[in-house]
């Protein structure tokens, strides 16, 4: 088995497109990239060739849901979280941080660790930072990602410091917990809103020497030019060598806005959860199927994409489908929206490689005018 | 466009196990064959590739659904029920006459036709057998079905004999109605649960010389010898040159008596529907998912199985996907029955043609001791 290594192809300066490739036990990554999430061992709907057919080279687990339901023991004793979900290609798990502190009904944050209980029946749980490394050796993924302590938005100062210390310490204390060397250990950047607190954070943490740093606790609820803000204060401090995932975000335009900042790695549930709603993405916006008139609509969801779904399908088929409740209108929508997310950062990657970032980006937005 | 035209192969013979082809004016279908129904437009979970792809050479749409939603004057409007679901091959479509009888919150009968409530909205329709077999034609199907009246199971009679009397009736203004004679559009026997009834039903019917025949009203509460009965009464009245289709019916084993007993088309829900509640059909009889132990087994479904399901996924994954209500969990479910079912009508083609049949019917049911 391989070790992890991030090499940097290119870069067009600080905090600006870049282009790189991630090695890492079962495959590389071309960045920057997409990961499709698959919360419970499954990309919603899709099956993982389907996934792997639309381009997408890493998908994300996460270890807060799989360690409720069905249980890491019982993925470990199945070969691993690529083996039970028949993925063969790289996987990031998310700590839990996230999820413990947004879904669990209950919590209780000390140094040592977190006790909450399960949003699905109850129980109670506590989980340590160096629990939740062993608890992703043994999903044998190749990405871990550090426990952390995701304050929410807005959250009085004194809150958002504690976090970003403990969230400090708990990085350190993953770090010695790290044992399989080959598999890559993330630390994640907190500090809230406040420029100099991310910055200091990430100052710390790029002292631990981590393989990779990501930037959570963002996209919780502030305004867009806040995030923007936040990143572009983040990103010059950590080392250029290594990659750098946005977390949880976002929109077409936040990947594009991410690359534009130097973002190497990107994972959000927007174009599957929102393909289960009825809404997809295309080069001119978004197709709300819910509005009457796609009823009569012959057209495909985007007369531009090359995607199964619009290639055979019109907006009337998929409306009808999606109205009657058929499973095959989340498919439909989940394969195009996957198919316009993976297709997106594909062109981004060639408009940096081309030298051409600036005017994909300026067409990107012609288009939705 | 060529005609539809059955072609029989082989007779083991009267009522007995028989190899066909249907040449329909969208293709060829190896009989006896089973259909995957395909209600709203869709096979559920399933894209049109997949369900070809496992060997289904025709599907089964239904009137009434798509009459109510999204309406035939729309699917006809955008090129036809295949072209409107991506589906190349063959279509049957039934009449609607089930679902008025089954469906419906209220409908009235009268020789002209029949006023019934949509069980979606309740808004009123009249049909006729007239209006059936021309909303059958904008669907450009190749094989319609007659609009009959279904009588429930027990049921007095008189309601029987006014019933099967009706749908003779219907049948020859079918016939009178029906324009489009590349389509080929079928009788169907009714006569409840009275062998002299379905006898005279089928002479009367046969007279009027039908590309194909039905037997209906058949599997709606009975005991299964009965069901058998009123096929064994039925098959020998029908003309040995023309497809028989049993109705709406059945399990695995219905699969296998109908066609030791002659029958050339079937089609059911099960194979979907209890895929979608968890249930999976294997060579040995069910696995229900529901089932705890199942929780913890790294077998697959059907050992002796090579359909994609089987191929990669354990139980316990299945399982997993199931109780998460995860959408994957009901396409690799139906996928793998759909393969189940379609593979046990290929291995009884095969049986007939080596003249072996009637080794594969003990041999299917040792296997599920």
């Amino acid at each position: 088995m391989s070790s992890f290594e991030f090499r940097l192809i290119k870069s067009c300066g600080v905090a600006a497109p870049r282009l790189g490739e991630m090695h890492t036990p079962r495959g590389v990554v071309h960045t920057p990239a997409f990961m499709p999430v698959a919360t419970y061992g499954t990309v919603k709907t899709m099956t993982p060739e389907e996934v792997r057919g639309l381009g997408a080279q890493i998908i994300l687990g996460n270890v807060y849901h799989l360690f409720l339901r069905p249980g890491v023991e019982l993925i470990a004793r199945l070969g691993g979280l690529g083996r039970f979900m028949n993925w063969s290609g790289p996987i990031l798990t998310d700590s839990g941080g996230y999820q413990i502190f947004s879904l669990a009904p209950f919590r209780t944050i000390t140094e040592e660790g977190v006790l909450f209980r399960s949003h699905l029946n109850g129980d109670r749980h506590f989980l340590t930072p160096e629990k939740v490394v062993e608890l992703q050796e043994a999903l044998e993924v190749d990405i871990m990602m550090c426990l952390d302590e995701c304050p929410p938005y807005p959250c009085p100062e004194g809150e958002v410091r504690r976090a970003t210390d403990l969230t400090y310490l708990w990085a350190k204390r993953s770090l010695a917990a790290w044992q399989q060397r080959d598999r890559a250990l993330f630390a994640i950047v907190q500090g809230g809103m406040i420029p100099a607190w991310r910055q200091e954070a990430a100052q710390a943490l790029r002292e631990l020497d981590f393989p990779g740093y990501a930037l959570g606790g963002l996209s919780v609820g502030e305004d867009k030019e806040l995030t923007y803000a936040m990143i572009e204060a983040t990103v010059p401090e950590l080392p250029e060598d290594k990659p750098r995932y946005l977390m949880g975000m976002g929109l077409p335009e936040d990947l594009v806005e991410g690359v534009a900042r130097g973002i190497d790695l990107f994972d959000c549930v927007v174009p599957t959860r929102n393909a289960r709603n009825g809404l997809a993405y295309v080069s001119t916006g978004k197709v709300n199927l819910r509005n009457a008139p796609y009823a009569q609509d012959a057209m495909p969801l985007d007369e531009n994409c090359r995607c199964y779904t619009c290639r055979h399908y019109s907006r009337a088929y998929l409306r009808h489908l999606f109205m009657s409740r058929e499973i095959l209108a989340y498919r439909l929508l989940t394969w195009h929206n996957l198919y316009y997310y993976l297709d997106l950062m594909a062109r981004m990657r060639e408009a940096i490689a081309k030298g051409l970032f600036a005017s994909f980006r300026e067409e990107f937005y012609n288009l939705r005018q």
